[in-house]
């Protein structure tokens, strides 16, 4: 007997293991197709749905056949048990059923209403996994990814704009988003679709902040493939890759904002007290994501001094760049900020640090697999999209409210880029140009981090509501926006096929001709970032990689014998490297990587004043779309003239 | 209030994420701690403490910090509670608990001696990660990227004593440590500190399967480093891949074994029923693992004809062949046979086809990616074999047990090796020098495999100690042969420093000398193997790769139309680079991948001369160890002769 209840036992077991294999299979057959239509489409040049759009319509139909085809057994499962011994739900429960001892381990909290909604099959709830599977596991590659393979040339000529709209804009956008539907929402109660105490102002607020975080993947890859104007593509992705990182500390201050009396009117303590933890989560996490990156650049460095060498074992340096990297992410998280925001800088300055350091065998490996990492999970994502419209149990259709939300995710839009782009061309040297502009407007996009963060929470009926919501806009976008781009483009205009670097020189050969007006406003804002260049050119980049000049040159003179510890035997010898770290990840291929530090290796006979050019040239690459440097570079052309004469 | 409640939720599923990201911080802090103890060894040439067993030696230390250090508060988790209304267990259970609903899932069957080690704390139940993670996500590319680096060319020189060891060898060590563990169970009986009910003939069976799973890796690691004796390597390389697989279908296999009345007697039918079961389930996985291969190759050579061309795609490419390596794993365990027997033969087959399709980035791409996976894994799972033993809340330690066990398995690994390799010499033409025996009975290490099916089930009092003690026997064999590795190839006067691709020159060179006798035993096997080889060569490799001749010149006159449709136009070029199909993946570098096919690829004048004179020595590789091609041998040294002058 006790034999048989034993094999019995390993038979459930069994089950359960096949049971997770299927799901796994059902994911990746809904990729191996995605990945074959791609395929198709690129064979095609068919450009009307991208790669995220495919996956989330086989994730919808496959939705679909799940939800009607599969059987909905499991009577039981939509029973309430009551418990009176309990006080708390502790985190692993054990119950005695018919002398068996079965362990049941903790989920989650569910209101009273979705009890109902349980009753479903099992292989929906199988199919719906915890969303905190897309914080920690799908979220941290994509991020990291969009950081790591940021072009920092072009990312910084435009710093300012991207800034303005990634901050403001996305308060605006949160703002405007929270308004009108609160509007909407007043409009429900009125008609009698909701009750009151349902839905407060913050609610809106949370909502308009999670749909805030554009996400124009499929865009940029429509972008990135047909070569649109570099500014344009820098603009767009630059202000997507920022404006996910505040919108999700936005959405999260939002969440802990709770005004202690009525929860419509407004506290300014409770208000002030989430400004300061959006600007306390949002430093902390950028401190995290940036100190590990600093750590990996230092013990990636350590092998140009004697101790000893990890650029002779790539598949170590590889998994200590990654595990690193992860690291960032985990702590955010485990000290209570934001690990997307913390992987996010973290991949930015370990392609400025780190990168340089690398062996040539790590630069491939951890860029391919950064790439496969981002490919898998980004179609991982819209393919659960699609899925999670049929297999989610507890959606809330409320058409006037999805209405809302369409109409709110498009005058945000507008507000945010309209007035922004007329104030930045008051201050931008190279405008904004109105179909630019119509263009970012027609971009935005929500995906992935939306999503994200509305299934963070579907516990009560607003958030359920919000989330069906999101989960349309989402659908919507991504179809409707994404598979108009390149129609819109031709629309607008916008000039294609431009090769980025060709196009820096051209506007760099512009600018330093002599006909260029002056606009020293906020010349302290440019000064702040030519000190911080200046620091880092001379200190960090010496201090963490082999690139920039010897420390040994750019410390006092009574520093010297720490600094010529400090500095790398190669630092000497590869002044002239420096000029190779902006080009580096590009997209398409590594062997222009490879060409353009080969170029740079030749040697100069004066190698003193073209280090001097070289850094010259860096600062006009950040120039922050501010102005303020004319001078600077006309003198900078002029060196170089003398230079070369 | 209801928002206040709304909040608390809130902060609560904060606290589940966080925790999430410190358990995950601890892995990955271990695993950083490994990568740089690797480094530090690497760089001191230190190879007592290979990586693995580094990682074990962490994970312990981590383990007890965690045991000793963190508070065991929750003392809810103890209690059982009772509940009348449930028949069995449903998957999840909703529960009241002072009007509010909670979620519990459903997670495993505990017998009501376990109940008492649940009152430990929280953080020690969350590091016991779900068993299923170690059969979906870690072993996989462990085994996958074992077959896929398999060096086709030395192991199917031997491939005739590497089945011998692997099914032969397995099955014997299986009934020796079954049988010896039964004595020593009977001997705990006699002395009281069994009871005669808890432990039959068949657990100790199961435990002897699951005990003879070797993993050599630590060996297999310094062998790789120190150019130990080809044959050597593969002998070990390839018993231990393949017993692995034999080990995870026999222990299946025996659990399934449940004869009708009394445990302990012998019934044949259940026996041949479990015979029966471990043959079809190992054909079946064998069949869903390579055919998904095919699968990969038939995709990836379509590129070829003129309808699309994925090999311009390499993400895609490599995404394709990710997912489907990885689908044959998950078919194999959805449709109730063994993954890690489908993953392996995938990873052989995808190897032998695929591989020559796959673009040259792709090649790199996947094999990088592997390596990858495979080093990443294989720590985390030696990490958490040395957190298991601090961090299990159920260990049962029975010194007796641990003893017996540790002498079954050295017993069992000498009638292994010793027997089988005499039976073996008889038969082969290179014999199995005595310090090849020592050797190959030393390096028989346990690891992830056996690990992993211990813990597989820790259900009963039983499979806790075995699981104990197999995680005992693994630290053993990790540390202690694993340590003495170095010192035991000096002792057993073993050569190190050896090229392979020379060794398998001169090693033809001497073979194909007039003095050689003849051995002609077993010719039917041989005749089989050249069958296969024809086969393969003729039909299967033009068809699914771009290597081997052209189909319109193997096929017969009447299939031309149909031949000339699937023959790749490369074929009719290339039909020399079958030569390197052999060669691929080495370990140590691509370099010499891409010399060795830039090599062949030279023009030759008499192309079908040297066609032939390829086919020919291909077979000469596929020698199975079993002599009969002397003759053929001495023919084609003879044609090479010709074509040469």
């Amino acid at each position: 007997m006790e034999k048989l209840k034993e094999y019995v036992s390993v038979k459930h077991e069994d089950h359960f293991y096949h049971q997770g294999a299927v799901e796994l299979l059902i994911f990746n057959f809904l990729l191996i197709l995605t990945i074959l239509t791609i395929w198709l489409f690129k064979n095609h040049r068919f450009r009307f749905l991208h790669e995220t759009g495919g996956a989330m319509l086989y994730g919808l139909v496959m939705g679909l056949i799940i939800r009607y085809v599969t059987k909905s057994a499991d009577v039981e499962s939509g029973t309430v048990y009551e418990c009176e011994k309990l006080k708390s739900g502790p985190s692993t429960l054990l119950i005695n059923i018919t002398n068996q001892v079965y362990e049941y381990q903790y989920k989650r909290e569910i209101s009273h209403h979705n009890v109902n909604g349980h009753q479903g099959n099992t292989m929906l709830q199988k199919m719906t996994f915890d969303p905190s599977i897309f914080f920690n596991i799908l979220l941290p590659p994509i991020i990291f990814h969009a950081g790591y393979s940021l072009k920092k040339r072009h990312f910084f000529r435009n710093l300012g704009s991207i800034l303005t709209y990634a901050f403001l804009g996305t308060a605006i956008s949160c703002i405007v988003i929270g308004l009108i539907m609160y509007g909407f929402v007043k409009a429900m109660v009125h008609i009698g679709q909701l009750k009151q105490w349902e839905f407060h102002f913050t609610d809106c607020l949370f909502f308009g902040s999670l749909m805030s975080a554009t996400d124009p993947v499929t865009v940029l890859a429509i972008f990135h493939e047909l070569n649109v104007d570099t500014d344009l593509y820098t603009l767009l992705f630059g202000e997507s890759v920022l404006n996910d990182a505040v919108a999700i500390v936005l959405t999260h201050s939002i969440s802990i904002y709770s005004p202690k009396e009525n929860p419509n009117a407004f506290d300014a303590a409770a208000f002030f007290q989430s400004v300061g933890n959006f600007l306390g989560i949002f430093a902390g996490s950028f401190a995290m994501g940036s100190s590990y990156a600093v750590v990996t650049a230092l013990i990636s460095f350590m092998h140009l001094t004697k101790f000893t060498k990890l650029c002779e074992f790539p598949m170590l340096e590889t998994g200590l760049f990654f595990l690193l990297s992860w690291s960032a992410f985990l702590s955010a998280e485990a000290a209570g900020l934001t690990g997307i925001v913390a992987v996010l800088f973290c991949g930015v300055t370990q392609a400025h640090y780190t990168y340089n350091n690398l062996s040539v065998d790590s630069k491939m490996r951890t860029k391919q697999l950064f790439e496969f990492m981002n490919f898998l999970a980004e179609n991982v994502i819209f393919c659960y999209m699609g899925l999670a419209l049929f297999t989610f149990q507890n959606h809330i259709f409320n058409p006037l409210f999805i209405f809302g939300a369409l109409v709110a995710v498009f005058v945000a839009r507008a507000s945010n880029i309209y007035p922004l782009s007329f104030l930045l061309n008051l201050g931008r040297k190279q405008k904004i140009p109105r179909n630019f502009q119509h263009m970012m407007m027609f971009s935005g996009l929500r995906g992935a981090i939306a999503f994200a963060l509305a299934i963070r929470d579907t516990d009560s009926q607003p958030k359920q509501m919000m989330f069906t919501t999101a989960l349309l806009v989402v659908f919507f976008t991504v179809w409707v926006c994404g598979g108009g781009t390149t129609a819109m483009l031709t629309w607008l205009q916008i000039r294609v096929g431009v090769d980025p670097d060709e196009d820096l020189k051209a506007r760099a050969a512009s600018q330093s001709a002599p006909n260029l007006d002056k606009n020293t406003t906020k010349a302290e804002s440019a000064w702040l970032f030519r000190i911080w260049y200046g620091f880092d050119h001379k200190y960090l980049k010496p201090l963490l990689t082999h690139a920039g000049p010897p420390l040994t040159s750019t410390l006092p003179e009574w520093c010297s014998p720490v600094a010529s510890i400090l500095t790398s035997p190669r630092a000497y010898g590869d002044q002239l490297k420096d000029g190779d770290t902006v080009y580096i990840i590009n997209n398409d291929e590594l062997t222009e990587n490879y060409e353009s530090s080969a170029h740079i290796a030749v040697p100069v006979q004066d190698s003193t004043a073209s280090t001097q050019a070289t850094g010259k040239e860096d600062i006009q690459e950040g120039d922050l779309g501010l102005g303020g440097y004319k001078l600077q570079l006309q003198h900078t052309a002029g060196q170089a003239q003398n230079s070369l004469a």
